[in-house]
């Protein structure tokens, strides 16, 4: 039978290693892959002998002694923030804790103080080389977080930066509100009073603008309670925001069993988590959202427990966590790295969770994650013939090539 | 008094902050400071109001809102390898301890088995990416030592190698001679042999050839005793090799003591030195070289004790120790960082180690690690405007300019 080569925008060949063209029962790597992009989408992909002459590209792409990865997703980022906060971290490094910090006027509430005073356009143009980073390094969908504001009209400023950044950059930006971030200075007598903000102006107003995609709240001792943090979700919820949670991050102290018994996208963090609470994010079908780049940059020893998780049957996530002052890290490479030395992930079990586990955490499992036919062609071509190889050397990565939705960001 | 302004190739002006315009005694930092640049030296350095006038440049480059560091001086690397040993990399994130693999045949022995396959070609085009790399992120000083030949032919092989790396790259490079990295395989039987092979046919050979400036050895239950170390070290330093030593890496286990009774330029690692045995250093003088990354990589939890080490007043270096099974990071500025967070050092101590310290672990504190008149102009420009801001996001920094011997590498 001969057929003419069909056009396609890009055809990507010879690639020694594919990784995720399909979620779950699929195979996880096509060796000696190629895939062909057609107008922002994966039009085909599979063994390079298959594809061999059925397509005709613009742009025809070597892979052979690379491998080929999704676009990573960082689905938890604080990255919209002013002020600068290495002050902190040189105490740090002279031995305070980052609680003992955050008493002394520091942590969240110093950013805080910062964001309140900047304007829109500050912030904008302190923000954008941050994701301009994270998208070099691999990151072609972005979630960010407001919750440097924490006051009606700097939580929208914060999410209107967030919806400028999606707009000006080539990467795909999901946007989260979180007015729940910590009790503001000015309401720590009356923490109702701050939570009543939050559920009947806040909310209501961010969901109005279609500011945010998602409400997060900050579940722990001295911050969110249980109860707190149900009645936001739930308000969020009838908002049409779809619910996360910062969740046993310093102690278990609820925020699991909250974030099952809403059975929110995401529980995140999860340093602290009980059995319990594993059994029953695993029962409601959560994402268990990791950050070990915040473990590692607050120089503690205790991570996340990823091997249980991942044998309750949960999916995770990993992601960067870019703050000012817990986690500067912005390559989500680096991330997958420590998650395989620190929590004893495999190569390819990091990866999955930094590309279908990240796309899952924000509802997005069928646009981006994987490299299947009719999904985002969102990729990331490596100068290595093996994940081993991208892993063991992570410190040293960076992309030989990006598309996001079939654009090559060099071309 | 009106003098004609000098020409100077360079002036870098109006640096925010510029770090160590001197070693011992000078202050650590001078602010809106300028530097002039002539042949291939630091012609002037100074506050930026003293040196108004007195230049003309034939380039000037805005220092504003910048810190200048001198050149970064990687002290410790073993970047010169063949094969790929990312397998042992996944075998240690699913539980197997660094010590598992090396009796199972991994580690420095399988290094070796690759490099003694390698032909010098093959060595070098594998090499220089690395090299490459490392320049890039702001080391214009780099050692690196021979020691996965062990035997004659390969060790001279990788001693030219790494010559021609010095050739082709703009930075120095400092060659070490590290026969005595491992006991081979084939000497396992008459250790005493592999001894003499060393000091009777490898280190004379090496002098000859004028191919290395330093003798290293791995002092180290299982590796090299004492007694071989002193021996092996006393030879070389007879045929004009300076000594150095892997020191107290695994155990204490004397490599410290002979340091410091041979008075080496440096001893390295020290993961598990003593009291006594940084005492012995101290009244010597000589220097500590600490390698983090090695800690992190392999996912140990005790890193050196380096605020012991500076308090009993020792000079310090920093180095990434690149290799290709305990620590693949090539970047010392992410090095600094892991000393800031896991070390206890402040920015400013960090900085010094990579700069100051590593030239003295060099022998070449005369001509590199400060912003000094009459060093050589090795200079790395920065787009912070503070040290805390770089030691605290430094996962995130390039270099925005290098100077190697007064040339930028980027015009």
């Amino acid at each position: 039978m001969n057929t003419r080569p069909t056009p396609v925008d890009t055809l990507i060949e010879g690639i020694d290693r594919l990784l995720f063209p399909g979620v779950d029962g699929a195979p996880e790597v096509i060796e000696n892959a190629s895939v062909a992009l057609l107008g922002g989408q994966i039009e085909e992909v599979g063994p390079a002998r298959e594809l061999a002459g059925l397509f005709h590209p613009t742009i025809r792409v070597d892979g052979r002694g690379k491998i080929l990865t999704p676009g990573l997703v960082d689905s938890h980022t604080h990255l919209v923030f002013a002020g600068d906060r290495s002050g902190e971290f040189r105490m740090r490094c002279a031995g305070a804790g980052y609680e003992e910090i955050a008493d002394d006027g520091g942590g969240i509430r110093a950013s805080v103080r910062a964001t309140r005073e900047a304007s829109e356009e500050e912030l904008f143009e302190l923000s954008l080389p941050r994701l301009e980073r994270m998208v070099s390094s691999g990151s072609t969908t972005v979630e960010i977080k407001s919750g440097y504001g924490l006051d009606l009209e700097t939580e929208l400023r914060m999410l209107r930066v967030i919806r400028r950044l999606d707009e000006i950059s080539p990467a795909r930006i999901v946007s989260t509100f979180m007015g729940a971030h910590e009790i503001p200075d000015e309401y720590r007598a009356d923490r109702d009073e701050y939570v009543r903000l939050i559920c009947e102006e806040m909310i209501p107003r961010v969901a109005e603008e279609g500011l945010a995609t998602f409400c997060d709240v900050f579940c722990e001792e001295g911050v969110f309670t249980p109860d707190e943090t149900r009645k936001i979700l739930e308000t969020g919820s009838q908002h049409g925001l779809q619910p996360k949670v910062h969740a046993d991050e310093l102690a278990a102290s609820g925020g699991s069993e909250v974030a099952a018994e809403l059975r929110v996208v995401s529980a995140d963090h999860l340093m602290e988590i009980s059995s319990q609470g594993i059994e029953g994010l695993a029962r409601s079908g959560v994402v268990a959202t990791l950050l070990p780049g915040t473990t590692f940059y607050l120089a503690k020893k205790r991570y996340a427990p990823a091997r249980k998780i991942l044998d309750a049957g949960l999916e995770i996530a990993l992601a960067t966590d870019r703050n000012p002052g817990s986690c500067t890290v912005e390559s989500l490479v680096f991330i997958c790295g420590l998650a395989c030395l620190q929590m004893g992930l495999t190569p390819l079990e990091a990866l999955r969770a930094a590309t279908i586990g990240g796309s899952k955490a924000l509802g997005l499992a069928d646009e981006c994650g994987t490299i299947e036919k009719g999904k985002n062609a969102d990729l990331v071509l490596w100068g290595v013939s093996h994940e081993d190889v991208l892993m063991s050397e992570f410190e040293n990565q960076v992309p030989r090539e990006i598309w996001i939705r079939g654009s090559s960001l060099d071309r």
